[in-house]
């Protein structure tokens, strides 16, 4: 998808909403977890529910991983079921050197036809250009993220009293442009949601760490949107495990609703 | 797999030697570009001709996760090959927050039988523990990898003048022990190996780069080999890929043959 395809969701939505369907079979509504199709059925019933209100679906591939094969076939059909105008996430956080690299983008760009993939910078410059080389898809480079474990090598002090992840997120946007490079930011504090944006005025930034991880949506939208939106922010559990009874999909819709018109006061 | 069990692989085959199974449809003999089973074929045929001097065998994922469900059934295939007294690594860099590592820990733990997983350690503690969590499997931290894009990050100095891979291998190495965890050192250099080895005494370590990517043995095996092994050491393409005619197998015997019989010289 183009950048521009993304804004014009944005716009017509008033929303930066990415739900994430990081679906786990033993969270599944009780009359949805003896149903071999479970999981394929609450993922369409919570694409109906949101798309709406959403610009964007962020698929956890690990939990489809975990089931084998048929979780592969799962994810399959409910990347398929996302409206084509909604941008698509492969949250899968890959990272390897060139040729595999190139094998990693093939998976998530053409095998399964992504918009976008998440990447882990680790390996450099040479694990992450390879994603950049296909048109009109994306590399989500991991910046800084929401959970604990980012203060053990993301917040390190450089010797030139930066930190690790600053030196990330100026490296990796210079091998690549705002237009195929999205950076995944889970911060929720304004202080450093205005230290990513000046760093990186223009790119988009995924900001995972909203609802259950605690951040709120009026910080990260007054501190890190753009003109043309510029941020996506992820809700996963908020959403699909807003209820855990039949009527899980209307309270998805419900809550999916929330966030989108908390989000519209601050989208021009 | 537990640390002993490899020990007396190591020590009964005079070999440190991990064969990479990176198998690429691509570069098949002609005479299986055509099979549909050909990949599978080639690798029972590599399995086969190289278990004699082989410790370990790394299937490095992404080829496989590239071709679909086709791709990790074949992958399923060749490591239900594999003897079983045989190391083996998942090599699919995998790195994410705890509910997620937990899921791609049983991904490569239980749902496709590996003893081990590479695992990215950029987001920290909460990212690698959940593979720590297991049984008689094990961990391969990334720590100092042997392509271009290592000197991006792994190399950058910290304030306290330490390289940031130094900072992993001393972190990381306090969440575990030596018996789950191991390290990927793509180093080929004698002082490099020698400073690891300060930090990590006693944790094994991968350590690709060897052959095609123009390291050598009799270094590696000279600053790196403990009384237990210590190391394996990776090779791919150099083996793999010895020839491309109908004699692969044979010719892929010859080349583990004769890093074997290298090994065996520093093996007590």
């Amino acid at each position: 998808m183009h950048r521009n395809e993304l804004v014009v969701q944005i716009k017509k939505k008033k929303s930066v909403l990415c739900v994430g369907l990081d679906t786990d079979a033993s969270k599944l509504p009780l009359h949805l977890q003896n149903d071999p199709n479970g999981i394929l059925l609450f993922n369409k019933a919570i694409i109906d529910a949101t798309k709406e209100y959403t610009v964007a679906y962020k698929i956890n591939t690990a939990f489809y991983e975990a089931m084998g094969i048929k979780g592969w076939e799962i994810m399959q059909d409910t990347l398929a079921y996302i409206p084509k105008e909604i941008f698509t996430i492969a949250d899968a956080k890959r990272g390897d050197i060139g040729n595999t690299a190139t094998q990693y983008a093939k998976t998530f760009f053409e095998t399964y036809p992504y918009d976008s993939v998440t990447v882990a910078p680790y390996m450099g410059a040479d694990s992450v250009q390879p994603f950049l080389a296909f048109e009109n898809k994306w590399a989500i480079v991991l910046g800084l993220t929401s959970n604990p474990g980012s203060q053990d090598f993301q917040m390190l002090s450089l010797a030139d009293q930066s930190f690790l992840y600053e030196r990330v997120l100026k490296t990796v946007s210079s091998w690549g442009t705002s237009e195929n490079t999205m950076f995944v930011i889970g911060a929720t504090r304004a202080d450093q949601l205005q230290n990513v944006r000046k760093i990186l005025p223009h790119h988009f930034l995924l900001i995972p760490g909203v609802g259950a991880q605690g951040g709120d949506v009026a910080t990260v939208c007054e501190h890190a949107l753009t003109d043309d939106g510029g941020i996506l922010i992820n809700v996963s559990r908020g959403i699909i495990y807003a209820s855990s009874q039949e009527d899980f999909a209307s309270k998805a819709q419900d809550s999916a609703k929330m966030y989108q018109q908390e989000m519209q006061q601050f989208i021009k």
